[in-house]
C-alpha cells in the first residue's frame, strides 16, 4: 500500500477497477444507512426513557403556590432555570427556560433583532441597508441557514483547533454592519474542537463596531463528552460582562442529547438586562412555555452531578461507535495519504478533511450504494465548501453493524473519488 | 329597589353609604380573588391529569418506522395531524401541528409576514408604509398585542350577536394597507358570540384590496361548550377556498382548554400552499416541535367524538360557574338597570356591559377588595375603551365559593361605581 499521489497513472487505473468492484459488490446489498445527522440512536433514546414515567400525578405539579399544568411563568419553573443555572454556571435570573429546540429560541432572538432590535440597536435590523454575520466554518450548517433566511450576509472565519481564528474575528468586527457571530465552543460542529481559554477571552473582550454586536454562544454539547472526564468550561456571560461586555452574549443550551432530541428542554443564558427585554417581547408572543415538561425533566435529571453521571451512559453508547469510526479511517484511509481527521472527545461528529475536489464526488457515490451523509458544502456559508472537501461524520444513529458497513461503503468511495482526481490512464 | 338612574341623588347617597359599608366588609376579609384571565381551574386540571400516564414506555413512541422521541417530521407527528383535521373538519395535509401554544403560531404567521411576506405579498410587511389589522371589538387582547407590536395600526370593528360587523368589514379592506382580520368564530372573546353562517360566507367571499390580506380564524373554544350539545362549526378553508380565497385564512386551535393549558398541543390549518410556504421558512427555524407531546395527547384524546366527551367533564365542572355568575347578575345588578351581559353556552367569558365611564372606577374598587379582573379597557385594541364600560369577567380559575364571594364584591363595586356616576347629592 502506497500514498495514491505517489502511484503511477496505471496503478491507480488498477486501484479504481479492485475498489468499483468492492463498491458493486456494496451496492448489492441494498443498504439503507444514515449518517446525515447528529441523531441519537435507538439504544440512546430508550436509555433515558424512564423519563416518560417520572411524572406521573398531577399533585407533583403543584408546589409553591403554583401549578406548572396551567398557564403562567414566562421564563420558566423556577427549578428549570435553577437546573439550567447550576449546568452553565450562571444564576437562574440570567435564564429563560423554553420549548423542546433551542434552535427555535435562537431564531427568536436574531428575528427580535430584524424586527424591534435588540437593546443597543440604532435601529431593528430589517432596516439595516446592510448586514453581516460572522460564521465560524466549518460550522453547523442550521446556524448558518438561520442569519441567510434572516438577510444577513454570511461572512467565513476560518476555523481552528482553538477556535475561531481569532485575529482575523478581531479584524471584521470593525465593521459595523457586522451584527454578531455564531459559535460552538465546545465539540464544536463538525470538528469537534474546544474553544481556548484564550479564545473565549478574545471574543468576551471583543471590541465591535456595531454597539448591538451579538454573539451566539450554542453551547449545545457543554457536557457531552464520550471519551475521558468533564471538561469544565467558563461562564462566557460573567467573562463578558468582565470584559464590559454584558449584553453582547446569547448563551443557549438544550436537553436534546440529554434526554429526547424532539421532547427536550431548551434554554437561554443572558444578562439580566437582555433577558428582561426578551421577556417583554415574549409576553406578546406566548403565555408560557411547557412547564409540564420542563418539571418532568428536573424531576428526572435534578442537577448538574446527576445528568454527568446520566451522560456516562449515552458516552458508554457513543465511544463504540466513535471508535469504530476512528479504526476505519485509520485503515482504509490513512495509508493513501488522502484525508485527514480529528479526534473529538465529545460532541456528535467526526469531520474528515478529504483531497481537495473529492467531497462532493465521494458522497454521490456513498448515495448510489445507499449510505446517506450530511451534503457536501452543509458545513459552510450557503453550502460552498471552497475547497469541495469538508465532509461531516455523524455515527450516532446507525446500531454499530450497520456503521461499520457504512464505514467500509465511505471508505471504498473516497478512496475512488481521491484516485479519479489525481488520475488514470 | 329601583332603577338607579331613576332615584333621586338623595336616595343614590343612601345606597351608596349602605354599599361602601359592605364593601368595608368584604375588604377586610382579606381576599385573594383571580377572575382575570381564561385559566382552566384545579379541578379541571386534575379531571384531565391522566394523561401524564398514557405513554409511558419508549416502544409507544416507535411505529411506521417512525420514533416520536427523535428529531423530524416538522409538520408534526401524522396521527396528531390526522387528529386536528378530523376536530376541525379540514385534511390533514392542511395542517401543522405545533408546540403548546397555538398563540406562538399565529405569532409566528404574523412575523413571517413581517420579515418575508406571505405567499401573496408583494413585499415584506415591514417594508409596508402603513399597514393595518382589523381588530373586532371588544375582542381578545392577546391578539391585539401581537399586530400592536408588529407595528400594525389597530382597526377596531364593530363586534355584533352574529360576529363583527361585515358592512364595516368589507368597506374597510378597500384599504389596501389593511393586511388581515381577528377572528374568534366560537363563543368569541370575551362575549361568547357565535359567528352566523352569513358572517362566515362572507368573510370567505371578501374581496380585499390587499393581495396578502389575511384572516387570523382562531377557533380556540371550537369544542368548549358548557351548555347544551356540542355545535357545529363550519370549515372555513373549504369556505374561503370555495369563495377563491384558499390562501387567505389561517385558522389556529389548541388544547389548551381540553388537556393542560401550560402543556397542550396547538394546530395551524390553511391551504396546502401556505402550508408549503411556511414550512419552509419553519425548517430554519426549529428541527421539529415536541411530538412526543403530541403523541401523548392523540393517545388520550383518541379523536373527535371522544374530545367531545371529554369536554362534557368541563363542561360539568364549568357550567355551575357559569351559572353562579349569571345568578349574581341577576340578582344583584338587573334590578338598577346599570348593566347588561351575554349568556353564553360556551367559551370561557361572561361579558358585562356596564354604565359607560364606569368600569374602570368599579374594577379599582374590586382590586381595594382583593378580586382581581381584566384590565378595563384590556378588550379593546391599545386598551382603550371607547365608553369605559366593557368589563370580562373569567369565572373558571376560582373555586365555586371564591366565585361567590368575588361576584358579590364585584356586584357591590359595580353598584357604587354606577351611583357615583349618575351623582348624588
Amino acid at each position: 500500500m502506497s500514498q495514491y499521489a505517489a502511484m503511477s497513472p496505471s496503478l491507480r487505473a488498477q486501484e479504481i477497477a479492485g475498489l468499483k468492484t468492492q463498491l458493486s459488490g456494496f451496492e448489492q446489498l441494498g443498504c439503507q444507512l444514515d449518517m446525515s445527522r447528529g441523531k441519537p440512536g435507538r439504544e440512546q433514546l430508550d436509555s433515558v426513557s424512564d423519563i416518560l414515567t417520572v411524572l406521573d400525578s398531577g399533585e407533583q405539579c403543584c408546589f409553591a403556590g403554583q401549578d406548572a399544568r396551567n398557564y403562567g411563568q414566562l421564563a420558566g419553573l423556577p427549578c428549570a432555570r435553577e437546573y439550567w443555572a447550576d449546568m452553565l454556571g450562571c444564576r437562574p435570573e440570567q435564564t429563560i427556560v423554553g420549548g423542546n429546540a433551542s434552535l427555535n429560541l435562537m431564531y427568536d432572538v436574531l428575528a427580535r433583532g430584524c424586527l424591534f432590535g435588540l437593546p443597543h440597536s440604532p435601529r431593528p435590523w430589517c432596516q439595516e441597508a446592510e448586514k453581516k454575520f460572522l460564521c465560524p466554518a466549518p460550522g453547523y450548517d442550521r446556524h448558518f441557514r438561520i442569519t441567510e433566511q434572516l438577510g444577513f450576509s454570511l461572512i467565513p472565519i476560518p476555523m481552528t483547533p482553538a477556535g475561531p481564528n481569532m485575529d482575523a474575528v478581531e479584524e471584521a468586527v470593525r465593521d459595523p454592519s457586522v451584527k454578531g457571530i455564531w459559535c460552538v465552543p465546545k465539540y464544536s460542529n463538525p470538528q469537534g474542537y474546544v474553544y481556548s481559554d484564550e479564545t473565549c477571552r478574545r471574543i468576551a473582550a471583543l471590541r465591535p463596531a456595531a454597539p448591538d454586536f451579538t454573539v451566539m454562544w450554542d453551547n449545545a454539547y457543554c457536557v457531552h463528552e464520550f471519551e475521558g472526564d468533564f471538561l469544565p468550561f467558563p461562564d462566557i456571560l460573567s467573562l463578558c460582562a468582565d470584559a464590559g461586555n454584558a449584553d453582547m452574549v446569547y448563551e443557549f443550551a438544550s436537553t436534546s442529547k440529554i434526554t429526547l432530541p424532539g421532547a427536550g428542554i431548551s434554554a437561554l443564558a443572558a444578562s439580566e438586562e437582555n433577558i428582561r427585554y426578551h421577556l417583554g417581547l415574549m409576553g406578546v408572543q406566548t403565555i408560557s412555555y411547557d412547564k409540564v415538561n420542563q418539571l418532568r425533566h428536573v424531576l428526572y435529571l435534578k442537577d448538574r452531578a446527576h445528568t454527568l453521571a446520566l451522560m456516562r451512559r449515552h458516552a458508554e453508547i457513543l465511544a463504540p461507535k466513535f471508535r469504530l469510526v476512528l479504526e476505519k479511517l485509520d485503515e482504509q484511509l490513512a495509508p493513501y495519504g488522502i484525508a485527514r481527521w480529528n479526534r473529538p472527545k465529545g460532541g456528535y461528529f467526526v469531520c474528515v478533511e478529504a483531497m481537495p475536489g473529492t467531497a462532493k464526488r465521494a458522497l454521490a457515490l456513498c448515495a448510489g450504494a445507499g449510505v446517506k451523509l450530511t451534503e457536501a458544502g452543509a458545513t459552510y456559508p450557503y453550502g460552498l465548501d471552497p475547497n469541495d472537501s469538508m465532509i461531516r461524520i455523524a455515527p450516532s444513529l446507525p446500531p454499530l453493524e450497520e456503521l461499520e458497513q457504512a464505514m467500509d461503503i465511505f471508505c471504498t468511495c473516497l478512496r475512488i473519488a481521491a484516485l479519479e482526481k489525481l488520475g488514470s490512464i
